[in-house]
């Protein structure tokens, strides 16, 4: 048996649509081993989950002992591995005692699925980042504000008394890729330098005229072709039309609140650069930290509940 | 030599970015045959596009005989097949007498390409949709009013006395093909089928809060999710909330504006659809007829000129 699956206690999961990242973890929390996998949830059936998952990890697992996992994300889902129903709003982001048990043909996993949140005015879902704000609230439980959540699919949430009371998602982040990657904008826009002064002026320009959005992203093209324009304002310029886009129509949300932002790296940035300006305090979090401790949370819980 | 060979008097070309369309024509402007290829320009050298042409022509071409071909479009961008630098606004839309002539290997052809149309603030360009404004003003010389020239970048343009006064592209189109094809909405939004009351509330909705785009093209997958929205519906929903944004955009062209929608098929109908409760006076034309219009003036022009 090798150490690592001497330590290895318990396995944390995120499986989203496209992607399956996992955290074999210690009984104290600590993280033994990452792993991450491209996984397109369209092409699996739900017989085929338990096999992905072994595959991956049946390295590190040891002999004689089940390993609980504790999962979040698309896998719960009607497509997914096993339905775990969502909770509504206003509600508590789901935890152990909501998660469904999936029977597994291979006895040396114990798989737990959390539930997603839903709304139905305006109709909503999420899949994943409820157990960020799970794991956000076991740290902070008396947060009183708003909570923005970035990746592809940006979710802001109101949060208070330890509810989610409301929630909106924006698809800046998917747009943001499939323009840069995909359309007429790969040519201008594609850049590993970035221009702050032009991310900030289309990030307050987007917010001061939000309907003229796929106009400017034509200007980008025209910009780049009449005038020379770099490809690093382009860049900046694609990101800061679609968050100030946002921002404008999120105004609700972070108008006069406190505000985290849960994320990583450049769209982390991305977002606190844009929101600074406008004079509300902002802090920042880590989205793998917080998924992690959301996933953690509902794996001590289990444990209360089993004893 | 074939019947058509024979009856060849010059060729039409629109040679835009992805697509070459090709028109066989006699002396009298009649089609005599219509080709058209995918044709990614990114994949194509300038050396290429002759005998790219050649290619698709050469079964057609009599003996004995130059035939003249007359060319809109990317061809003449400066990644294209030659520049055809473009008349700045407020112009005329260019035709013979600034297309440029092509030195052709093959002395079958005798190639013209028309330059395109830029503006300096907004920035912006258009190179293939100028033939169509020439072609509506072969016919309409004194139309005073707005040009809706629709497809993947749709453009809008305010002509007066014969001149394109101003003109903004809106990526409407591109966004719309992305987002059905190759986004979350692909799984909620492929149909057949169309839903015209949910087309006319999403135009509506995205209208009076263009903002909230990103997060109402998320809704199409939470209602279809939560409430089993038809596909009809989602669909409906995705092309109308696109078209609203653009309409609030581009009010300051179409308010109180006689419109002329040019374009073809479900997107025509899409725009018109849209725009006639606005309660503008409404009409439409076909854009390949109006590009045929455009360069067939060019192809007459060109013909005085050398005489």
């Amino acid at each position: 048996m090798t150490q690592l699956a001497e330590k290895l206690v318990w396995i944390a999961a995120d499986w989203g649509s496209s992607h399956l990242r996992l955290w074999m973890m210690t009984g104290n929390g600590d993280v033994l081993h990452r792993l991450s996998a491209d996984c397109n949830l369209d092409d699996l059936a739900p017989d085929q989950f338990e096999p992905t998952l072994i595959d991956l990890v049946a390295g590190f697992l040891p002999q004689g002992r089940v390993i609980p996992v504790i999962a979040c994300g698309m896998a719960g889902s009607k497509q997914g591995w096993a339905e775990a129903p969502c909770a509504a709003t206003p509600s508590e982001p789901p935890s152990a005692e909501s998660a469904i048990r999936v029977d597994t043909k291979d006895q040396r996993l114990d798989v737990y699925i959390l539930p997603g949140m839903k709304q139905n005015s305006p109709a909503d879902l999420m899949r994943g980042q409820e157990t960020q704000i799970a794991g956000f609230l076991a740290a902070n439980p008396k947060f009183d504000g708003v909570l923005c959540l970035s990746g592809p699919h940006t979710r802001w949430a109101h949060i208070s008394a330890g509810e989610v009371v409301s929630f909106r998602t924006f698809m800046t982040g998917e747009l943001l890729a499939l323009l840069a990657n995909q359309s007429l904008l790969r040519h201008t826009t594609v850049s590993s330098a970035w221009d702050a002064d032009a991310f900030a002026t289309a990030v307050e320009d987007a917010m001061s005229n939000p309907a003229i959005l796929a106009s400017k992203l034509f200007s980008i093209h025209a910009e780049a072709s009449l005038f020379d324009q770099s490809n690093a304002i382009g860049r900046a310029k694609l990101s800061g039309l679609l968050i100030g886009a946002e921002l404008a129509a999120a105004r609700p949300y972070w108008l006069g609140q406190e505000v985290v932002i849960i994320g990583e790296n450049d769209l982390l940035t991305a977002y606190q650069t844009a929101l600074e300006p406008l004079g509300m305090p902002v802090k920042t979090a880590s989205a793998e930290t917080m998924t992690l401790a959301g996933l953690s949370a509902a794996y001590i819980a289990l444990g209360r509940d089993k004893q």
